[in-house]
């Protein structure tokens, strides 16, 4: 925490607010990109610091496959005590400095964390959607982030930013809601998904649907799919680490043994750390959201609609930072390089990093040292541009 | 087909013989690593080609994870229209030429293709075994593999050669039988698996598990586990493939489809691929086969009862090539590196080479021509060398 920021924005209070869940009803519903329509939406969100006089002080984040809207330890109601996702990079004086920005995350749409998703209550019915809740593209998650930024009356936010899944979203934001926003952070995300990924994801779902209890989607009264959904998390967490880490972390080291049973149990202490991430997962997530959530990450595509990314993102001025990490084989960074060459080729200015870091995909939870490095100046730049344009600061601001 | 080749030892005959699916019955039994004992074990072998009148021909073929005894199509009876897994690298005139050496092959102790495994009767019981089957470890394998070359008369092999799990037991013959075998080739193999590989073994084995028709392995009088089965196997093959090799032959096409279909049925192409492997699979393998067969990878390493490979391998005189493929991640190169510096350090000779190539795992059945250049020359030295030992060539012919 250096003194400029701790002195900055948001005054002279040493804790800024968070405001804890709230709830949004989108009374008018929304209309989804597969042409079917949700009559009813709710959205849980939550905000940190405080919106600055312009308005010009916005990031929205958004969180990845399992996230919610709780991406920082609350210091307002209910969010206390719970320790947020992203919280070595979100907070006072961090990266994402609350004490400077006002920090707006939602649970995604389809999710099971507050918002609406195939664990709700369906109106026609009374019961639990289940599978006849309607597949959400990213492009509808962001629709509905939109409409949550609607009703808290802010109109251009500072900057998106997401890792994962969360990047597609900050990504889409930047082509389908470019002038309601200045700046695009995406971290260890894609354009799209290659063919790799969107197999593990369907290995995931087809471990729930073999489950027995999965019951098409209509378990809410009955046992949950609890197997299915912890496989699906086990060869998950396989691919958010890398070989190194694993080696790093786990060896072939054995779990509580000193030779091998020559019997069907858990031996490896790789094999136990899976189990116990499969055991975990299954008490705070729903298998049906898991579905819809890995479904609408297969079918993003940047570039849809248009004949290429350079194409799709023509009309957008958002300002980009891109930042990949070197043992992520999930979302590889010749991935990203793709985009920044694509915008790079329209004139575009791009930041673009790869990090060199080991803990694979789940390095943009890991890493926030290094992410720091990068993200804290384009935001310190993106934030005087705005309020330069908002006639609150000199143009030397934004030197 | 070189004329050396096509005339060298085996005579005239255009095409060699090949035995068909042959059955040695172990009588004696067979004691295993775990402290447990098979009463009497059942090998179902093949060879091709002839033995030569000094018996310095013989090349033992181990097949991978779901392979069988049935390396090359076969000339002879029961053989004749099968394909057989190796077909590019085995036959007249081929790498593993069967007018030249003599190959054997066997179905791998544990398997379910005609040599006892967990499918087969249990003598105390009268029933499969199921999970009574006593876990076998990839030394377990080979054991089963010299007594097979014992009963054959065959006192030393010119050559051990496998890929992926079948290179495993090359290696285990080199440091537990090195005087019974002259070369050791090890393609796309490890002296053991890191934490990565053995997590999705996990991830395989618990689908099984989790399958409610698994009952506790006994499951062959009532419906199979085709469910986990089939999902084990399709995780494994996104491990054989690389991210490349999946980019190029799916991409991110959709099956017969225009759009997406927003519901939860089978749309990438690359989900097609995966269903079709796992149907297939469960058509010709019984799943406590994967279960045992897996662990006895997880299980692999090949300075057990060492403090190192190095001093595994100090008594073997065993000559080396081991080859690795640059996009096989499963068996990445580094792990044989540590193996051929090992040996190299130790003084001893290896040959050793990373070949180019986009299939992954899988390269080791896609990649004849590369495999060939560096092992044709390897096993003309070594048979060189074996037959003036015999007696029955001169020194000049080893140049």
């Amino acid at each position: 925490m250096t003194p400029q920021t701790a002195n900055s924005i948001g005054g002279e209070a040493a804790v800024p607010p968070a405001s804890g869940p709230q709830l949004l009803v989108l009374e008018d519903g929304l209309d989804l990109v597969s042409g079917k329509r949700l009559e009813r939406v709710e959205i849980t969100y939550e905000t940190w610091g405080e919106l600055d006089e312009t308005a010009s002080n916005v990031i929205f984040v958004s969180h990845a496959l399992t996230g919610d809207s709780h991406v920082a330890a609350g210091i307002g109601p209910g969010g206390a005590e719970k320790p947020g996702w992203w919280d070595p990079m979100v907070g006072p004086g961090k990266t994402f400095d609350t004490r400077k920005y006002f920090i707006v995350c939602s649970n995604v749409l389809g999710g099971c964390s507050g918002t609406t998703g195939p664990g709700s209550l369906d109106p026609s019915t009374g019961k639990p959607y289940g599978l006849d809740f309607p597949l959400v593209t990213i492009e509808d998650m962001v629709a509905a982030q939109v409409a949550l930024l609607d009703r808290l009356g802010i109109d251009k936010a500072l900057a998106v930013v997401g890792g994962s899944v969360g990047g597609m979203q900050s990504l889409a934001w930047a082509k389908l809601y470019s002038e309601r926003v200045r700046a695009c952070i995406g971290v260890a995300t894609t354009p799209r998904l290659a063919a790799q990924a969107i197999g593990f994801n369907e290995v995931g779902r087809q471990a729930i649907l073999a489950d027995p209890n999965f019951n098409g989607g209509d378990y809410h009264d009955g046992p949950q799919p609890e197997q299915g959904l912890a496989i699906a998390r086990m060869v998950g967490h396989i691919t958010y680490l890398s070989d190194e880490s694993m080696r790093n972390k786990f060896g072939r080291r054995l779990q509580d043994r000193d030779g091998h049973a020559f019997d069907f149990v858990t031996e490896f202490e790789v094999e136990s750390y899976l189990a116990h991430q499969g055991r975990k997962f299954v008490e705070r997530f729903d298998a049906n959201t898991y579905l819809y959530m890995t479904k609408a990450m297969d079918y993003f595509d940047l570039a849809s609609g248009f004949d290429s990314v350079a194409e799709a993102l023509a009309d957008s001025p958002v300002r980009w930072l891109l930042l990949t990490f070197t043992s992520d084989w999930l979302f590889p960074t010749y991935q990203t390089q793709g985009l920044v060459d694509a915008l790079r080729a329209t004139g575009r200015e791009v930041s673009f990093a790869e990090i060199p870091s080991p803990y694979g995909h789940d390095a943009f939870l890991l890493e926030p040292e290094e992410q720091r490095r990068y993200i804290e100046p384009f935001l310190t730049r993106a934030l005087a541009e705005a309020r330069f344009e908002a006639g609150v600061a000199e143009a030397g601001d934004m030197l």
